[in-house]
């Protein structure tokens, strides 16, 4: 008799993105002349720079001719990515070529990495949260049951808040696996090298591993902020990093992002011995995934160009002028507003403590604009909203406009 | 502590290609001057349709202007590419919209899938077998240990041979999941529908699942084998088929699959419940993954327009008279083979029940032909031999020459 994996029925409905776009219609539906504004869903808007435009075309065409066509490639990615991943994005930090694994995005990998884990192993997120962390653990059945104050038993919840500047605490128990975004989604804030450091140095007396999601890595402008948790030298023992040209490139709709595993990353085994990683990952990234398309690595290569380099700097800097629009849009409307400096979202605490989903539709009917409630990311997340500056420049010039003049708290 | 998942330190290690590869090589270098032909590994060579090269190109082009941009679309395919689907590999089967997922290949489908059942379900894989369903299983932890004959403890293993026909015989005790592939990888034989009826009423009558992989259904050129598992209508309510593009029309570089799975499919719960899998691994999918690449699914849409159709067809004809010559020709030097007529795989008995390595060796030494020993596939593969038509007509017409000519058994 074939029974289903149990730990499925756990897991909350994932219904934030649904909700806010349930919402969403019915207020045009009832309001037909509205003029809704969307900072709500964190997809790029800008199409693709044109040297990666032009790498797929010349892919495309390989494809075409028997001399050049490309079957089954190696899974853990082409070297001429990889190689150019390492020179660029990990320069002297002595990552090998081995140490690389091109996928189709980080989410993938975000959602699989688990797997190579054992299910007793304990786990740690910050709240609020990128769901993805969780749900996969849920499914696995490293959690027990949702609780009424919206917590799985047996996960250790990181708090984050205007409180503790957004920088977790460690925590009280020891923890096995602990994921960490930076800059972070949703909160748009980093952690600098230093507050970094403290959890390599927490997770090497422990024992524990690091899945370290660096997605939004090319929108860090700081300088104490790390673009790479390996320029902390200790990381190479206990980290794991996963990247993504979703948000670098555009790539939201062509899919590729990596992981970064060094061998010398470590968990035991039943029989106490010490397991290195990197082949587990490798054995679990060749058997359960064929590699990432061909056209579309070509791709992600072209971003390394120097007019690659150049396209990407300004698609981020369009970005990030809207981050600073919106930012500074809501400090001068007498909203308390984070992120937006290192990162294309901006975390806002609702005015008087109001709850995220009220705020979501004072804002949806007042100013016509639709963002996300906080809540919907975590429990922390209550009382706080999130924007995101991948919308359109005019388009969000009117949004801030209208928060400014004719928002009434 | 990071407890690694000790399932993996199971697995036997995947060395089939890397070892026929270093023979190769080997080989090579003492024989500089030898003209060796590979028809071992089962990739294509023949460039993708003209359809699909137009398609991807028009495609890349709407990646480069904001209006026509694509980021993150549904995680389970685009309509445009799902209705095509149905429309041309379903009609008339009831099939829904829903009920199909697109995903980068079969490769991950049937790796995936098992996730959605409990770790405590029973597997039946056929011998021998492609290696991802037993694989993914032992990581999971569904198998005990390897044993010293090559099986994995706990794991019902079907025997096809030469014996039965390559038609394997229901399992004396109840198993849970059911992996069944037709046309066989690597033996290249097929089950007929009556045959097929046969595992469905089974699984119907045990409550089991079968996992239909139907990744090479577009070689199938007799009348009495199904197309789809669905042509049997129980089916609906114990079968999930995965299905590629891979081999139907030159994708294995390019990276499309699908999986059907009608919402009639049910598995039970811990509580005793029927809980329908559709959901569940709905669920799984748009948690860990993420789409596959607006442009490859444009690709992939275009193989059914009546320019696809027709490229396809001429593609897969180019590798069925492959097939023929070296059946035809294998069986007029002596040698008893199967497959190669519902299949691009050509399964032939070795000489003499020679050992397959042995087998391997001596036509690598002899004539200068790559193919693959049966025995990698599993132990029943011992004493067959696997070769492919994926290769280029002129050597695969010099390779077949060879072994008819100057082959001495």
């Amino acid at each position: 008799m074939a029974n289903i994996n149990d730990n499925y029925l756990k897991l909350a409905g994932s219904y934030l993105f649904r909700e806010t776009a349930r919402r969403r219609a019915a207020f045009i539906e009832a309001h037909p002349e509205a003029d809704v504004i969307s900072l709500g869903i964190g997809d790029v808007t800008l199409p693709l720079p044109q040297a990666c435009i032009q790498a797929m075309h010349k892919a495309v065409d390989e494809m075409a001719s028997a001399d050049t066509f490309r079957g089954y490639g190696p899974e853990q990615g082409y070297s001429f990515l990889v190689d150019k991943i390492i020179e660029n994005n990990y320069k002297g930090l002595g990552i090998e070529s081995d140490e690389v694994f091109v996928s189709d995005g980080a989410k993938s990998d975000c959602g699989n990495i688990q797997e190579i884990f054992s299910t007793d192993n304990t786990i740690a997120i910050t709240d609020p949260v990128y769901p993805v962390y969780l749900d996969t653990n849920v499914m696995a059945g490293r959690t027990g049951t949702l609780q009424p104050d919206g917590r799985y038993q047996g996960v250790t919840y990181l708090a984050c808040n205007a409180e503790n500047n957004f920088c977790p605490e460690l925590p009280e128990k020891p923890v096995d696996l602990i994921y960490l975004c930076c800059p972070n989604n949703p909160t748009g804030t980093t952690l600098t090298r230093e507050q970094l450091k403290k959890w390599v140095d927490y997770a090497l007396e422990h024992d524990s591993i690091i899945l370290f999601d660096a997605a939004y890595n090319a929108y860090i402008t700081e300088e104490d902020v790390p673009r790479t948790i390996f320029e902390i030298p200790e990381a190479k023992n206990c980290a794991i990093e996963f990247r993504s040209f979703s948000k670098t490139a555009g790539f939201t709709g062509t899919r590729c992002g990596y992981i970064v595993l060094p061998k010398t990353v470590t968990g035991k085994a039943a029989d106490g011995s010490r397991q290195a990683l990197n082949p587990l990952w490798n054995r679990r990234h060749t058997t359960k995934f064929n590699g990432t398309a061909y056209i579309i690595q070509r791709g992600a290569e072209a971003i390394f160009t120097p007019e690659g380099k150049t396209q990407v700097k300004e698609m981020i800097g369009y970005y990030m002028e809207n981050a600073r629009i919106i930012r500074e849009g809501l400090t001068a409307a007498g909203v308390t507003a984070f992120g937006g400096i290192n990162a294309p979202y901006i975390w806002l605490k609702t005015p008087d403590s109001m709850p995220s989903w009220d705020f979501f539709d004072k804002l949806l009917n007042d100013v016509h604009i639709v963002g996300t409630p906080g809540a919907g990311f975590g429990p922390c997340g209550e009382g706080y909203f999130r924007l995101t500056s991948f919308g359109n420049r005019e388009k969000t010039i009117e949004a801030v406009d209208r928060i400014k003049n004719s928002l009434k708290f």
